[in-house]
């Protein structure tokens, strides 16, 4: 099952712990968090979203978000990132030791609102802000900000989602200090010539800086887009083991891209991932166990490695 | 919902009555057939495989398939298309009246005896006969032949199938005189980088001949191939309402790629299928109906069309 390795690697983050866990019904225990999370760094996973530092009251599965991460960091061996969704968590994370933080803010306004009740700008300024806390506090560097564009392909409210509101957020952004610029097709409405145009031009407009992309399959696009993302440079790709998640705000929303069936799209592409494909099918089957009567997605469990596959891990 | 047509437009064919009724336990009624049939035609499609002239003994859901062609032709308005394994089958439909005959061997030995049970080349041979048998009753250019090559990208009882056999086979069918040559992968092994290489191969081999893509979404790959092939000039599409279908050969293997998620990829791209999208969806929700208990994917029907797609039909 090993070839030699290619020289082309891409990092597949598992999202399943935060996105993917955000619109299941029952709350999932800390400990099975941390078990599912152990595993999938077993599995060679470098970078884990392990939680969502948002307030309980809005979601509940996260009230337990500090003691998750501080498992989390515990296992050690990857990057423990953390969603927030404004500057307040923002701190709150900096202050809990998150390896990373990926804040979110959405192209459209209108789901803005929605998510985190208040305009864009404003987000992006307490992007800006954090930015500013971190490195008050010594931690640029250390801590790694991600701005994750949310509704970048169009919205499920208002519609479409001007291009150039993409790429003036995009430079925003990135002159703000951003160490990675996060791309969310967050409703499923992406396609494959608009995700090559999209990052094509926000690669023109932010330079060097490390683009990732974060697909769901709620329209069946979502593995598509991956080789479009993929043929123009993205190395950074968000996954949900059993394509777990949805969006409050996307009716209908079947999840994000699934994560062993985005790992084995990825690796027959010749793009190494460095994952233990027989780990990850194992996890898998766990994955069922803990959320049972869940609707729980991805082909690969179902019908098994190809017999010509090889990995490239 | 319109916009003005582009000028690139896509035949994509409808196989769930065949390929998609192939795998599924019970059987369904022939009048249901013709109604599913006469429905996909007023959706848009211009070509339907409307069943297999294979032995009852071997698959009972075609015991009515002379009756189901019958009917089809009393439709009317498309392209009424109709599988067969031989060159016996191929005469029958001939008899039947057919409109097209899709004519399938596999590139993997091991599947044309596991399917057919003779050798690819005895079948190669017997597609050869078939083109005879047709043009010797006057229905050149009035039958068309389309000759299916399976498991063109592996096959899960051998393993790799070597290109140079394909190639092979390409040449030896188009020189026997098929009208076309579908490119099938029976059981999801194939990957976008192989299906574009081995498509623009066979182009280079056989020249204007139109090649057809016939895909499964066994491991999730389906519509990034469809992309792929798309990419290199393939206008010819294969898909199954609702995702249906399988292989008695391809453990697991979740069925063809779904005829709403492909067209909304393809219109979403740019190119045109010639589809009602809301009567394709009504249409879904009946196949449902008439199939109680069975799995049938596809995302579109859940999701809706989004607010941004503007349909090239």
């Amino acid at each position: 099952m090993k070839r030699m390795p290619l020289p082309d690697k891409v990092d597949l983050r598992e999202v399943g712990l935060r996105d993917g866990l955000q619109m299941v019904g029952q709350i999932l225990p800390t400990q099975t968090k941390l078990d599912w999370c152990r595993d999938q760094v077993a599995c060679g996973f470098s970078e884990i979203e392990v939680t969502s530092f948002v307030p309980p009251s809005s979601i509940p599965q996260f009230a337990d978000a500090a003691e998750v991460l501080k498992g989390a960091k515990a296992i050690g061996g990857f990057t423990a990132a953390v969603l927030v969704p404004n500057l307040k968590g923002g701190i709150r994370a900096l202050e809990r030791g998150a390896d990373k933080i990926t804040f979110v803010l959405s192209a459209s306004e209108a789901h803005n609102m929605s998510n985190v009740r208040r305009p864009t700008d404003a987000s992006a300024t307490e992007f800006e802000d954090l930015v500013t806390e971190r490195d008050a506090r010594g931690l640029k560097g250390k801590v790694a900000l991600s701005a994750v564009i949310a509704t970048a392909f169009g919205c499920s409210i208002q519609g479409e989602v001007p291009e150039d509101r993409v790429l003036d957020l995009s430079e925003r952004l990135a002159a703000a200090g951003a160490d990675e610029l996060s791309i969310a097709d967050t409703v499923g409405y992406g396609n494959p010539l608009q995700v090559r145009r999209l990052f094509a031009a926000i690669s023109t407009v932010v330079g060097p800086l490390p683009l990732a992309a974060h697909f769901h399959d709620t329209r069946g696009m979502g593995l598509a887009n991956v080789i479009a993302a993929a043929e123009v440079g993205v190395r950074r790709f968000d996954a949900a083991l059993g394509g777990l998640g949805g969006c409050p705000f996307a009716p209908g929303a079947t999840g994000n891209i699934a994560t062993e069936d985005c790992a084995y799209l990825l690796e027959s592409i010749g793009l190494s991932t460095g994952i233990d494909f027989e780990r990850l099918l194992q996890l898998r089957v766990r994955l069922e166990e803990w959320l049972p009567g869940e609707r729980i997605e991805g082909r690969l469990k179902q019908a098994g490695l190809a017999k010509t596959f090889l990995s490239a891990a």
